[in-house]
C-alpha cells in the first residue's frame, strides 16, 4: 500500500492511502525515506502556483529512499540501493537541449512540480533520474543532496576560488547552503541578512554575518578586501535593494550571481557594470556534475546536515510541517515518508 | 615648431603654434600623422565634460605617427618607426592593478582626456604606451587601431565563436566596428539600428541590418537561429529599450555585453537572466592583447579602413571636423596633423 500527501488546492493537503504505481519499462519504484520541503513547495502550499500545479498533486523533489522494485530494461541498479533523484526531465530536442544545456530545456518537466513528486511512501520514477547515495550516508542526510546541488551549481557558475571574498545577500535556506558551499571552496564568506533569527542560524553554521541595517556594508567589505571589493556576490534576497547592494560591493571584474527569483525587472547600475567590467550570471537548478559534488560535500560533512535539518515530521502531519517552515526559525524540515525501515 | 588644437572650453577650439615638449627620460616625442575623433572627444567638444577636462586642453587618443625624438633610457624604438599608442596610464598599486586588471586601474589616467592628447603636430608621451605599426600599413589606417582594439576587447570578452549568432544594438562607430570584428570571427551578425543612414553604412560594410521599428526582431532572430535566440548581444545603443531587447533576444546561456554608457540604472529582466542562465558582461577600453589583434585586423583588411574613414581634415579645420561628425553620416573623421610627410 502507498500513502501520499496530496495537495488539493487552496493551500490544503489530504493524506490518504493510494495504490502504488508498478514500474513500467525503464522505471523504478522507490520506497521514499525522507522528503524535504523547499521554497517552491511552500509557494505551492500557499496556493501561489495553483495555475501551474494540476490538483490533486503529490509534490516534493528533495528526497532520499531505496529502490523497491525495478522495471523492465533497467540496468545498473539493485533493489535496496540508497538513492536520491535529480528531478529534471528534458525533451532532448529543443535548442537548449541540443546545445547541451538540458537542465534549461525549453520544455523542462520539473518532477515534483509539473509531475508527481516524492511526498509519498512509494514513488515510481524513470531510472535515468536516479543518483546513487553512499551506503554509509544516513538517508536523512541524503534528502539534503538536492538543495546542496543547487548551491554547488551557483558557486560553480560563479567561478569562486580559494582566497576570494564572497558575499551572500539573504540567509534563507538557499543562501545558507550557498554560504556553506562557498566556504568549503576556501573562500572568505560574509552573509548579509536583516532578520536576527536567520543571522543566528548563519552564525551557527560558522558563517560571518553582517546586519546591513546596522553596518555600512560597502565600508565593511572594502576594509576586509584591502579596498578591492567582493569578488563574488550571490543575490538571494530577491529584493531591489539586494541588487543595488550587490553592484555596489563588487570589485573590478567581480561576478554577481542572480540566484533569487525577481518577478519583475529590477534597476541595475549598468554604468558600474561597464566601469568595473562586472559580470552578472544567471543560475537555475543544477547539472549532473553538481550532484556528484553535492553527494561528496554532504557525505564528508562539509555540509553540516544535522545542523541544517531542524525538524523531521511524519507524513501524516505534512500540513504542520509546512506551517512550521512558514513560521520561520527552521532551515530544513523533512517529511518522514516511512521508507527508512 | 608644434601646432596644436586646444580646447578652451564652451565647445571652442583654438589652433595655435606652441613649443614642442622635449622628451624626458623614458619618453618619446612623436610626429603625429592622423588623429581620429571619437564619441568621447565629441562629448568634450560639446562642453559635456568640462568638469573633467582642464582647459586649455589638447585632446585626442586615436592616433598614428612616427617617432621623432627619443628620450634617455628608451630602448627598442628608433626614430622614424611608425606607431600608435594605447593611451592608458595606470598606477600599478591599486587593487585592480595588483589583480592584473590595469586597464581598469582605480586611478586610471586616460591620456588624451585626463592628460594632453594627440590633436597636435608634435606629441610627447611615455615610451611604454607605444604600439608599433607595420611599416607597410598606411598611417591613416593606423589611426583606426585604437577604436578597433575597443571592438576586439568587446568581442573577446563576449567569447563569441565561429558559427554563433551575434546581434549588435546600435550602429554608431563603435557598433559598426564591433559588427565588423564579430563577423571576422566567423559569427553571423545582425545589426539593429533605427536610423536609415546608419543602417546604410552598416550594409555598406557587409553587415546584415534590421530596422527594429519595422521588423519583429525577436521573431526574426528566432527564425534565423532555429528557435534558439542569439548567442551574444552587444548593447551599444545606451537606451532602456536596447537593454530590454537584448534580454528578450538571448538564447539559453546567451551573453549580453554592456558596451554603451548608461548614465542611470536601467531595468533589467532578472527573471529571464535566471530562467535562461544568461550572462551580462561589462566591457571597458582594451588590453595589450586586443591591440595586437586590432593591428592584425586592420593590416589584413578585415577591418575595411578605407570604407570607415569618411573624411580627413587638416588640423587648422578641427572645429569643422567636429561639426561634420556631429552632423552624422560619417563613421570616422581623421584630423591630418601633418606628420605623414
Ligand atoms: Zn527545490
Ligand atoms: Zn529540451
Ligand atoms: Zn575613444
Ligand atoms: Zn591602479
Amino acid at each position: 500500500m502507498n500513502r501520499s500527501a496530496q495537495y488539493v488546492g487552496d493551500g490544503t493537503f489530504v493524506v490518504e492511502a493510494t495504490e502504488p504505481v508498478p514500474p513500467g519499462p525503464g522505471e523504478v519504484r522507490l520506497d521514499v525515506a525522507y522528503t524535504g520541503i523547499c521554497g517552491t513547495d511552500l509557494h505551492i502550499a500557499h496556493g501561489a502556483m495553483d495555475h501551474r500545479v494540476r490538483v490533486p498533486a503529490v509534490i516534493g523533489h528533495e528526497m532520499s529512499g531505496r529502490i523497491a522494485e525495478i522495471g523492465a530494461g533497467v540496468t545498473g541498479h539493485r533493489v535496496g540501493d540508497p538513492v536520491t533523484v535529480m528531478p529534471l526531465d528534458w525533451c532532448g530536442e529543443c535548442p537548449a537541449c541540443r546545445a547541451g544545456h538540458t537542465h534549461i530545456c525549453h520544455r523542462l518537466n520539473f518532477i515534483g512540480i509539473d509531475s508527481p513528486g516524492a511526498m509519498q511512501r512509494s514513488w515510481t520514477v524513470p531510472a535515468r533520474i536516479l543518483v546513487p547515495l553512499p551506503e554509509q550516508m544516513s538517508l536523512a542526510h541524503g534528502a539534503l543532496v538536492e538543495p546542496t546541488a543547487v548551491a554547488v551549481h551557483d558557486v560553480r557558475r560563479s567561478r569562486l576560488t580559494a582566497g576570494e571574498h564572497a558575499v551572500v545577500i539573504g540567509a534563507g535556506p538557499v543562501g545558507l547552503l550557498i554560504g556553506v558551499v562557498a566556504q568549503a571552496t576556501g573562500a572568505t564568506v560574509t552573509v548579509l541578512e536583516l532578520d536576527p533569527g536567520r543571522r543566528a542560524l548563519a552564525a551557527d553554521l560558522g558563517l560571518s554575518t553582517v546586519d546591513p541595517a546596522d553596518v555600512d556594508v560597502a565600508g565593511y567589505v572594502q576594509d576586509h578586501t584591502g579596498g578591492a571589493g567582493a569578488d563574488v556576490v550571490f543575490e538571494v534576497s530577491g529584493s531591489a535593494g539586494g541588487v543595488r547592494t550587490a553592484t555596489d560591493l563588487l570589485a573590478v571584474r567581480g561576478r554577481l550571481v542572480i540566484v533569487a527569483i525577481h518577478p519583475k525587472p529590477r534597476e541595475v547600475d549598468l554604468h558600474r557594470v561597464f566601469w568595473r567590467e562586472l559580470e552578472m550570471i544567471g543560475v537555475r537548478v543544477y547539472q549532473h556534475d553538481d550532484y556528484a559534488e553535492a553527494v561528496r560535500l554532504v557525505h564528508e560533512g562539509q555540509v553540516p546536515a544535522d545542523r541544517l535539518i531542524s525538524r523531521i515530521v511524519p507524513l501524516a502531519e505534512v500540513a504542520q510541517a509546512f506551517e512550521a517552515l512558514a513560521a520561520g526559525g527552521d532551515v530544513k524540515v523533512l517529511i518522514d515518508c516511512g521508507g527508512d525501515a
